[in-house]
C-alpha cells in the first residue's frame, strides 16, 4: 500500500501559464484561424478601455501581414494613454494581471488574461517575443520592449528593452507573430463592423492583403466612462467579506456604511440591529459566528438597487435603432434598454433589438447578433444564454414561426452590460446561462416581440385591404360600362375612383377645346413630392403654374412641373394647346400612382 | 497625459484562486444545486482514479445531510490508497496542483483544479474549512485535517491537523459544507447510475435524505490503468519544445528517441538529416533558428501514430452494449470503439452506441449520452461537440426523422477517451469543438447508422409481409368455406395453414374416437419453448410423450408438457380420452401463437 507515497512524488503545482498553454483552447486559440480573430479583439478591447479611460477618441490600426513559412505579424496601434515602462513587462507577460479585475464598473476586458493569452499562444507556436512599444506622453520617451512569459513560473521575461523615437506622442503599439492560416477574414471583417457599430466614437482601419479597410467613427462625443462602485450588500458572500474586514476596519457602523453602496449610517444601524450586534463594535473584532450573522443581516435588511447607471454603460435605444438600420434596410426595427438588474450582486442592463423583412435573409434561422459590454461575441453561438433564452421563448405568440430557433426575416440583437458578465469561458464567446439574465433578455424580447406582432397584422391588415380594393377595382370598368349603357351616357372616367379605393396617386390629364388641364389628385395617407413631365408640341407660355423648367428638343417642348401634394389635396394646372403629346411622371414608386391621359 | 501612471496604479496580480473565485461559474459552481452534483463529480472522479492506480474494486460511499440554515454537508469516502499526510493541504488547498495533469495519460481528473475549486467554494459560502480524513495504510496513522484556501496567495491554510483512530486501513474521506437548496436529486442518481454504467467495477452507495441507494458493481475485473507516455513528435509546439531541451540533454539523436514516443534511433537520425542538423550535436547548442528547423522536420518525417492502446483504456463494444441494455430494454442496440486517432499530438478514441424503439421514449429528440475519460457529462449538452457532431449528421439518410437533433425513440452515447480531453471550460461538462474529435464521432454514428438503417429497413419489410399475411388469413375462412360447398365436403381446419402464412405456432387438439391428439407446430424462424396444459377429465395415464406433470383438483386433471419445438419442426402426444376440456399455452407472448380446440 505504499503507492500513495510513490503517488506522492508525481504531485506538483502547475503554473497557470503552464494550464493554459496546455488548455489553449479556453482562451480562443483553438484553432490558428481564430487566433488572429482573439488576439485583435483583445488588443482593441484594451485600445478601447484605455481611450475611454483617458477620455481619447480612439483611433486604432490594425494589420495583418503574411511572415515566411505560416507565420502571421499582426500588428494593433492605438492613441491611448499608453501604458508606464515598468508595468508593460507585467501587462503583456504575466497571466493574471490588470487594473480592471478589482473594478466594479462595466469595462471590455475584466479578466488580466486577454492579450498575454496572445504572447503565450505566440512563444508557443513560433517561439518568438512579443514586441512593445509604448509612451505616455510628449515628455516621456516611447519604450521599446520584448516580452515573453516564463511558462513556468508565470511571470514575464524581458528579452530587451530600449528607448526609441516614434512619431505618436502618446499610445501603444504591440506585434505579435504566429503560426497560422488566416481564413477568417470575412469574420474579421464582421467584428470590426460590429464593434465600430456599437462604438460609434472609434476609428478603426484594418491593413490586410494590400487593401485598407476604414471603419470611421459617426459621432465625435466620448462615450463617458463607467464610475467604479463599491459592492453591494446583498450577494455579497462571507468568504470575501472576510478579506474587507481587517483589525482597525473601525465601528461597524462605519464599516458598512465606508465600503458598502447604497449603505448610509441609517442602513449600517439596522443591520447592525438586525444581526444583534452593537452599532460601535470594533468591525475587526468579530467572531466567525457573529460575521456570519451579519452577513445574514445584510441579505435581510432592504437596500436599494446599486447605482446601475454610474457603473454602467449601455448603448442607447437611438444608437442601436440607427446603426441596425444603416447596416440593414429593414420593414421594421424597434430597440428595448431595460431597467438596470443585478445578479449575485453584479449590476447589469439588458439591451435588446429586433428588426424584420427588408433585406434581412427571408428564409432560416433568424440572424443574431451578440453583444456583451459593448463588444461583439464572435463564437459559440449555441452555448450562450442569449440563444437559449432567444430559443426557449414561444415566437409563435408573435406570428413568427419557430424550430428551436425563431425562423424568416428576423433579426435579433442582444446586448449584456455588466460589471461582470458570466461568461462560459475564459475566451469569453458565450454568457453562461444566469437565470437573473436570462429572465431581463426575454423581458426586453418579449416586449419588443409585442411591437413586431401589432406591426406584423397592420401589415397583413393592409394586405387584406388592398386585395379587397383590388377587387373592387377588378369590376369597376365593367360596371361603368353597364350603368353607362342603362343611364345612356358615354362611360365615366373611373380613374379617380379606382385611386380613392386603391388609395393611391392619380395624374390625369385631358383637353377641353384648347385648355390643356393636368391634375394630381393624392388619396394615400402621406404627402407625395414628385415630377410632372407634359412632352408636347404645346410651348404652354401661359401655364398657371407655369412649369418649372422647359426644354425645347425636335420640336417637342418637355415641361417639367415639380410638385407635392398633401394627402386629401388636389393640384392642377392648365394651358392653351392641342394636348397630344404624352403625360409622365417621375420620382415615386410607379406602384403608388395611376396615370390617365384621357386625350389619347 | 500623466493618466498613464494614475492607471498603473490600479493594475495588480490577480490570485488564480481569486480569479475562480470570481468566475465560480467557470468550474461548475454557478448555481449551489448545480454545486452539490459537482463536488460528488470531483469526489468520485479523484476516488475512482486513486483506486484505479492502486489496482483496488473502489467502494465508494457518499451522503448528503441538510445541516441548519440552508447549508449542506457532503461526504466522499472511499477504500483508494490515500494521500501522504504533507500532500493533503495542496491537494485540497491550493488551485492548480495535482499528479494527473503532466502525464500523458487518459485519467478523469486532469487539471488539478476540481476538488479544490469546491473547498473553495464551501469557504466563500459558509466561511467553514473541509475537513479531509485520509490513511495510506495500517502501519499509518489516519490523518485529519481542516483545509482552506488562501484567496490572496492560492496557497493552502491548515486550521487543524491531528492523528484520528478509524476503522479503514486505507482510504480518504472528504467532508464540505456550502450553502445550497438541493432539488436536483434525480440528475444526482442520474449521474451516479451513468457514472457506474461505465465504470462497472465500482460500488457506490448514496444516502440522502434517511434513504439509501446502491448501484452495484457487477465485474469484479481491476479496470487495468492505462499507461503514461511520452509526447508524440507530431504536433510538439516550439514553445514546449524549448522546455524539455537544456544544456545536458546529450546527443541529438539520443534526446530525441529518449524523449519522443515512437522515435527509434533510425527515425531520430531521419529527423536530424531533415533538418540538417549532424545526430550527434549536442542538443542543448542548438540555437533558436536550428530548434526550429527541427520542430519543422519532427512533423514532416513519417512516425507511427502514438500507442493508444497503452495510454488509453476504453470501455469496449461489449460492456457498452450490455450496459445499455440493462438500463433501457430496446429493440435494437449496437456499439462501435474506433480505431486510435491524435489531435495536436493528443491520443484519442471515441466510442459510440445507438440504441433505438423498445422502453426509448418515443416522442421528441434522442436521448444523448456523453462520457469523457468514463465520466459522465450532466450539463451543457448544447455546447458540446458531442451534441454539434451528431446535429450535423443528415440523419434521414438511415431513415431517422430529424429537427436540429434527430428525433424519435433513439439513444445515442457517445465516450471521448483522451490523454487530455479539450473540455469547453474548467467545469469539464463539454467538449470543445476539435475538427479530429468531430469527424471520429461521425464516422462511428455513420457506422453504426447504417446498421440501424439495416434493422429498421427490415422491420418495415417484416412488417408489410405481416401486412399481407393477416390480409390473406383475413379471406382465408371464406375462400375455406366455398371451396368445401363446391366440392361438397365438410369445411376443413385451415388454423395451419394460418399459422404457416402468419408465421406463428400452432397448437392444435383434436379426437379420433377416443384418442386425444395434442399437437404443435413451430412455423415461426426460430425454436420456440412452452407449457401446454390440457385440462379435462381425462387423466391420460398413457399418453406418449407422458406429461411433465399432473395435478388432480375438482376431479379435472391438469396435464403439463414443456415442449421445446425447432423452427418447421411439429411435435405430438396422445393418450385415451375423451378429449373434452380445455387447451392453454402458457410461457410465450400471445400474439406468436393460434390455440385451436377442434373438439369445441
Amino acid at each position: 500500500m505504499n503507492l500513495a507515497e510513490e503517488l506522492a512524488k508525481q504531485q506538483r503545482s502547475i503554473s497557470v501559464a503552464e494550464f493554459f498553454e496546455r488548455n489553449k483552447h479556453l482562451l480562443g486559440f483553438d484553432s490558428p484561424t481564430r487566433g488572429v480573430i482573439t488576439t485583435i479583439k483583445e488588443a482593441v478591447d484594451n485600445s478601447l478601455d484605455a481611450c475611454e479611460e483617458a477620455m481619447v477618441l480612439p483611433d486604432i490600426y490594425i494589420a495583418i501581414r503574411k511572415q515566411p513559412g505560416e507565420v502571421f505579424r499582426i500588428i494593433v496601434e492605438d492613441n491611448g494613454p499608453g501604458i508606464v515602462p515598468r508595468q508593460v513587462p507585467y501587462v503583456f507577460g504575466k497571466l493574471l494581471y490588470g487594473s480592471r479585475f478589482h473594478q466594479i464598473k462595466q469595462s471590455r476586458g475584466q479578466q488580466g488574461i486577454g492579450i498575454s493569452a496572445a504572447v503565450l499562444y505566440a512563444q508557443l507556436t513560433t517561439g518568438l517575443p512579443t514586441v512593445v512599444i509604448s509612451r505616455t506622453g510628449p515628455d516621456h520617451p516611447a519604450v521599446r520592449f520584448e516580452v515573453q512569459i516564463d511558462i513556468e513560473t508565470n511571470e514575464p521575461d524581458i528579452v530587451s528593452q530600449q528607448e526609441i523615437d516614434w512619431d505618436r506622442t502618446h499610445g501603444t503599439r504591440i506585434q505579435i507573430e504566429f503560426r497560422s492560416t488566416l481564413a477568417a477574414k470575412k469574420r474579421l471583417i464582421e467584428y470590426l463592423k460590429y464593434t465600430s457599430v456599437v462604438n460609434p466614437h472609434a476609428r478603426l482601419r484594418l491593413e490586410l492583403d494590400d487593401e485598407t479597410i476604414l471603419f470611421d467613427r459617426v459621432s465625435d462625443d466620448v462615450i463617458a466612462c463607467a464610475q467604479a462602485i463599491k459592492p453591494h450588500p446583498h450577494g455579497i458572500e462571507i468568504g470575501q467579506f472576510r478579506r474587507m474586514i481587517a483589525p482597525g476596519s473601525g465601528k461597524l457602523e462605519d464599516f458598512l456604511s465606508a465600503n458598502f453602496s447604497r449603505v448610509g449610517s441609517k442602513t449600517a444601524r439596522e443591520i447592525c440591529i438586525r444581526a444583534g450586534l452593537p452599532c460601535t463594535r470594533d468591525a475587526g473584532s468579530l467572531s466567525p459566528e457573529e460575521q456570519k450573522r451579519l452577513i445574514d443581516a445584510m441579505q435581510e435588511v432592504k437596500v436599494p438597487a446599486p447605482p446601475v447607471t454610474q457603473c454602467l454603460s449601455p448603448i442607447g435605444e437611438d444608437l442601436i435603432t440607427r446603426s441596425l438600420e444603416k447596416e440593414f434596410q429593414m420593414d421594421f426595427v424597434r430597440a428595448r434598454t431595460r431597467p438596470g438588474s443585478v445578479f449575485s450582486g453584479n449590476p447589469f442592463i439588458i439591451e435588446a433589438a429586433i428588426g424584420y423583412g427588408g433585406k434581412i435573409a427571408p428564409e432560416g434561422n433568424a440572424q443574431i447578433m451578440r453583444f456583451a459590454n459593448r463588444v461583439p461575441l464572435m463564437y459559440q453561438q449555441g452555448a450562450c444564454a442569449i440563444t437559449q433564452a432567444i430559443a426557449g421563448m414561444n415566437w409563435k405568440n408573435y406570428n413568427i414561426p419557430q424550430a428551436g430557433l425563431p425562423t424568416g426575416p428576423l433579426l435579433i440583437l442582444v446586448h449584456v452590460a455588466s460589471t461582470s458578465v458570466p461568461f462560459t469561458s475564459e475566451s469569453k464567446d458565450a454568457i453562461a446561462a444566469i437565470p437573473e439574465i436570462e429572465r431581463e433578455i426575454v423581458l426586453a424580447l418579449q416586449d419588443l416581440g409585442r411591437d413586431l406582432k401589432l406591426f406584423l397584422s397592420r401589415r397583413d391588415r393592409n394586405r387584406i385591404q388592398e386585395d379587397r380594393a383590388r377587387a373592387v377595382c377588378a369590376i369597376l370598368p365593367d360596371l361603368a360600362a353597364k350603368v353607362a349603357e342603362i343611364v345612356e351616357q358615354p362611360l365615366p372616367d373611373i380613374s379617380s375612383i379606382e385611386g380613392k379605393v386603391m388609395k393611391k396617386l392619380v395624374a390625369r390629364k385631358r383637353t377641353d377645346h384648347t385648355a390643356v388641364v393636368i391634375e394630381l389628385s393624392n388619396y394615400t395617407a402621406h404627402p407625395a413630392t414628385l415630377s410632372l413631365y407634359s412632352i408636347s408640341a404645346d410651348p404652354a407660355d401661359d401655364a398657371q403654374p407655369p412649369p418649372d423648367f422647359v426644354t425645347l428638343l425636335d420640336e417637342e417642348y418637355t415641361k417639367v412641373w415639380q410638385v407635392t401634394v398633401a394627402p386629401g389635396e388636389s393640384w392642377q394646372t392648365r394651358f392653351t394647346g392641342t394636348g397630344r403629346g404624352s403625360l409622365e411622371v417621375r420620382g415615386i414608386d410607379p406602384r403608388q400612382i395611376v396615370v390617365v391621359d384621357q386625350d389619347v
